[in-house]
């Protein structure tokens, strides 16, 4: 089967692999033991941190804590610096686009007695960062904005963004899961003082993530234990997986031009091949300000579900919306947010492409796109009359 | 070296590791995702619920909820079952022995306005069942004691406080973080209603852990995100590591009758052998009551550290207290609570045995730590004028 689902899981790379595998059988120590045992793994730990470090571009005093994934990563973001800031302020800003693991702890921060501020985007996806500037008070004390959008790829200003949090003291959290591997996510170059970075985004193993913390940046702990990870993060530390993470952020930062350009290149060809094959074909999202590997395409008059079921009969897998939320039936948050209405977002298809697509992948889906599309149109109740005599 | 610290962190079982290989580089795909690539996965970790379900002894209705490890199961029942019932309520019962996996997240609520009971446990390491029960109020919440104490191994009443708290309709909950694999840990056989379970305990990879929640109880989640495990524990399934836990858990239910004869029968040789070559030697923790891979000495008149020092030198692994607080200088928490002072706590050394430690690891180590005991007590200020001449 033929996969353009990426965004929802990525295979780990087998160098990455390899790098973990002692840490299963062979180092098993704790690495807050006082032996040999634990010394190997300790070093472990913090040379796989300083991968991670390098690949994010921390500072001196900066902090890179090894969390279970994005999803804890931004949790501990939000939450954490929500409520140890809570008596300067309850307000925070973020958009309409961002993820479920966003979305959803500031609903409960909201229940906490915070007050957000979701600031829509505009039609091609990326929100203006006047716009969220604007949106910020005296009673701000935190902006979370996704580096780039998991559903149409869009990215964002984060650094005009940081720029204008910056002159009112406000950190700023950026949830990088859909950019890492695919753009540079580097916190000098960005300004973010708070990004949450995805392993299996890196072709690393599930069930890992960190969070970059700027210097000086105030937060509590979300997850309370045996004090690892600066107290920031007890737990004892997942050794395998944090020596994984590290390996595929060093790759990932060796690669990265090289992965740009193919990414490119293969998503160049499937949005040309795809205007050109299929009347009424639409982009959603931004076609410059956009990670290279996300193809996200709106097909008039057609349900999403179905173009799945037909690609999925054609051993194509690609995906509506973001994994997490593939089994609710209500339409994508993001495509509702770039203005579509219910139907036309439940007409958009994604395909999100990684190291090991190939241009085969792109010309085999290209020759399977077209009939596939024209047959569901002519099933479809919603095709005008006369379409297929244009 | 030979490794007596089981406790601090233990090997992946290689049939374990061999049913986690294919899912980090061949089945990567997201459980949440509605094509091949997710239904593979979606069955493996349902196949791996099974296995824990089994393991624990869940019944209809109840769930076990995959977690990141014992520190975020036990914040996931300390602080979802407390929020939760707020309302109602806003007492906590404990132990004063409890892992800091319990007692951190603890003290976190009483900043937010819990109090909590910790009741003190008897000389020999276990709590009474009746000082609980006294304990509880119209206002208490929930109920939290270990399964079995991490340092001194002493095994708690579960049943009888599970007991006494459903007469008031109180839930319990039970860290069995340093029992399982070690003891029978059934949800039944115990009444707890909630148990946190560690992979890494069992022999399944670390970063792994679960949550057993029986029907009907109340919580609410810590982690907010896509809605995972029934959106008591969102962020996307780490597969391979679920697969893992599933696999250690069956290896450790099949296994635990021989587990636990081996691992009495090296604990029984130990006490013995330490007993009868080594003058003014205590066992920490109630002998019988007691986790079979657990030996904990007071060796009168010497410091735990310099034991482990010198154990280091013949190559043997040992450890004081717990690994989370090993690199703090105070005393064990524990080891104060059954009536130790500064100086006896601060004596104290662990022994963690497991599935590889052998007949002659026991008699390599018996024959080791006479000499190192008696070495370190000719050069301790502590030890009685005439000790070596009675």
């Amino acid at each position: 089967m033929l996969y353009f689902d990426y965004g929802a899981g990525m295979p780990v790379d087998e160098q990455v692999f390899e790098a973990m595998k002692p840490f299963f059988t062979t180092h098993f120590g704790n690495p807050s033991s006082l032996h040999e045992y634990g010394d190997a793994v300790r070093e472990a730990v913090e040379a796989a941190r300083a991968q991670v470090v390098s690949f994010v571009g921390a500072g001196e005093g900066d902090k890179v804590v090894f969390t279970s994934g994005a999803t804890e990563s931004n949790n501990l973001a939000l939450k954490g610096v929500a409520r140890r800031a809570r008596r300067r302020g309850t307000h925070i800003v973020t958009t309409n686009i961002e993820h479920w693991a966003v979305h959803t702890p500031l609903k409960a921060l909201e229940k906490e007695g915070f007050e957000v501020t979701r600031v829509p985007v505009e039609p091609n996806g990326i929100v203006d960062a006047d716009a969220v500037a604007d949106a910020m008070t005296e009673e701000t004390v935190l902006v979370s904005v996704m580096f780039a959008n998991n559903e149409i790829g869009t990215v964002q200003p984060i650094k005009e963004i940081a720029e204008r949090a910056h002159e009112r003291n406000i950190p700023v959290h950026t949830d990088a899961t859909a950019a890492v591997g695919r753009i540079l996510v580097d916190a000098n170059d960005c300004g973010a003082d708070l990004i949450t970075l995805s392993s299996n985004d890196i072709y690393g193993p599930k069930g890992m993530g960190a969070l970059y913390i700027r210097r000086g940046v105030r937060i509590e702990p979300v997850m309370h234990g045996g004090g690892q990870e600066w107290g920031i993060r007890s737990g004892t530390e997942n050794v395998a997986g944090i020596v994984g993470m590290g390996a595929a952020a060093e790759l990932a930062q060796r690669r990265l031009t090289r992965d740009i350009a193919h990414l490119s290149h293969l998503q160049t060809k499937l949005i040309d091949g795809a205007f050109e094959a299929i009347p009424d074909t639409h982009l959603n999202g931004d076609r410059q300000q956009r990670v290279p590997n996300n193809v996200n395409f709106l097909f008039d008059y057609i349900e999403g579900e179905a173009m799945l079921l037909s690609l999925s009969n054609y051993g194509i897998a690609a995906s509506t919306g973001s994994a997490c939320s593939s089994k609710t039936l209500s339409a994508s948050h993001v495509l509702s947010a770039i203005g579509q209405s219910n139907e036309e977002a439940h007409g958009s298809v994604q395909f999100n492409m990684g190291r090991l697509t190939t241009d085969d992948d792109i010309d085999f889906l290209l020759e399977k796109l077209p009939p596939v599309v024209d047959r569901l149109r002519r099933m479809s109740p919603l095709t005008p009359k006369g379409f297929f005599d244009r």
